[in-house]
């Protein structure tokens, strides 16, 4: 799923966006819910017809902004404050709010609002208390979420999805993937992973998870996109991924070719090759035929048009990675 | 003609760019000889193959520079010395050298190297000066060009456009006009207006110049794009335009609807503005329907896309101009 955080997948058309083959947008609840707010987008006909973008949406519940904005939030029981940097105004989110916000943008795969920790010491000291809360704030999350849904008919109403945490605790994960198992959730995710730790401590975990999930629903590893990553996870048992990597790198100039290999664009190296980014990769930008030293001088003449060739390149790179696995 | 600076229209691809109706795309050469150069340019198949754009290009001579950067320039009969503000390094442009690299870029249209005076007191001093100097400089420029080209077959020739200048005297305009219709070149362009005077003063001379053209020639008036001077000087016989107006204002916002207003989509009132930038327009953003209320939002949280949509309004919009007057 590509990140289109604020409603647009940074400098792309989302037709451009569906041409990869990306199937799912994620959006982000807590930076829409301030810019440019749930009612605006409510108001305009819900994220879809906001955007642009027809199939799938899937909104992050802000649970992930309870880690990546550690620095201007703070936790409580009822829900998380955040501090907006724009304007200075205190947010709260609560498993409550997550879900109202949500539900105003229309969403189609609503995340539940969880406790995410990472992996510093303040972090490590809570990793109990927090996989604590995040299925207290589950259960809230569903109270709230059949509240708003009960009055749908099934084929509108959105999906819901849990997401078990539990830091690197082997008897936390397994406990965590229990009771959100035995939710009536629609899917379930993988959090708190792909957040600094060792990569073969992430590979343990998620050897551990496979053989334990319910078959019967889909299984999301949030905020993983690299794709050595994404393919130890297809071979156990992950169905969905989303992450910034394929279009934050791309507007860097940093792109994946046939064997998993990586270019940066930017490197000299790349100032007279004529050569599509790869030549057996079929996306738009290798298919126009676009040159890594035209991309290139686009990078370093600060063209926004670079990002968008590289990232179109990524997101394709992506979709045939799991086309494959299917 | 679109302007792309350097090789790309920022954020657009080709393919978008020739979809607003635009079947010039004009390219500076001083940018592009500084980066990424034209040896590496040419050694790529030339400014079509390198930026994907297949239809004519028009380069310009780097003169519009000498006015443009003349805080970093210094003249000489030679040519124009500029400081490359990016590594500190001196750059000499003489007519020869311009032709040289306007021809190595692979140009269609190439444009004489020209001495560009603006409007400051130090400039108007020297308006008979440049204007001797834009005519020895013609000349230069004529004789290079005959000497790259002598080899090629008519249909693989460039054509070369003189420039008229003279400031804002009449008797200096018209016998600029009348020299460089005198010359062998292709089409007539008119530089050193719309640089700052009021625009009675640029009207007045597009009237004096009118009836005085070479009917077997296109006039290109050089460096204007709003809606009601092109209206003013189609009127009075002008063939052809470039301008960074729609584009640079694209991106800031700022298009142009039905009956040349012009609106700023950053406004606040568009906040909840479901509508499209403009109903009655057939451009891609607005037939796709993106609404006013998006692309602001898109703007507010500086997503490069909000000025693509808003370039590909802005260019349709002129290119429907033309076309009504054809």
């Amino acid at each position: 799923m590509p990140v289109a955080t604020r409603a647009a997948v940074k400098g792309l058309q989302p037709e451009q966006v569906a041409a990869t083959g990306a199937e799912v947008m994620l959006c982000n609840t807590y930076h829409l819910h301030l810019r440019p707010g749930e009612a605006i987008v409510k108001k305009l006909g819900g994220l879809h017809k906001f955007s642009g973008w027809s199939g799938p949406i899937l909104t992050d519940s802000g649970g992930f902004q309870v880690f990546s904005l550690a620095n201007i939030r703070r936790i409580s029981e009822n829900g998380v404050y955040f501090k907006d940097t724009q304007d200075g105004r205190e947010v709260l989110i609560t498993p409550e709010k997550s879900m109202q916000i949500q539900f105003d943008l229309g969403s189609d795969i609503i995340m539940a609002f969880d406790d995410l920790t990472g992996l510093s010491l303040e972090a490590i000291g809570r990793t109990e208390e927090a996989f604590e809360r995040t299925h207290r704030w589950l259960e809230r999350s569903i109270t709230e979420f059949k509240k708003l849904t009960k009055n749908l008919p099934v084929s509108k109403k959105p999906l819901l999805f849990g997401i078990v945490q539990g830091g690197l605790d082997q008897k936390l994960r397994a406990r965590s993937l229990e009771l959100i198992q035995a939710q009536p959730v629609d899917g379930i995710a993988i959090g708190g992973l792909a957040v600094g730790e060792p990569r073969p401590q992430m590979y343990k975990m998620l050897k551990f998870l496979a053989p334990r999930y319910d078959v019967n629903r889909p299984r999301y590893l949030m905020g993983v996109g690299e794709p050595v990553d994404m393919r130890l996870a297809i071979e156990n048992g992950i169905d969905m991924f989303d992450c910034v990597l394929p279009t934050r790198n791309g507007r860097h100039g940093q792109v994946w070719i046939t064997g998993d290999k990586k270019l940066n664009l930017s490197n000299a190296i790349f100032t007279k090759d004529s050569k599509p980014i790869d030549s057996k990769c079929d996306c738009q930008t290798c298919q126009v035929g676009y040159s890594r030293a035209f991309i290139r001088h686009l990078l370093r003449v600060q063209d926004p048009l670079a990002g968008s060739l590289a990232s179109i390149h990524n997101l394709h790179y992506l979709a045939c990675l799991c086309e494959e696995y299917r």
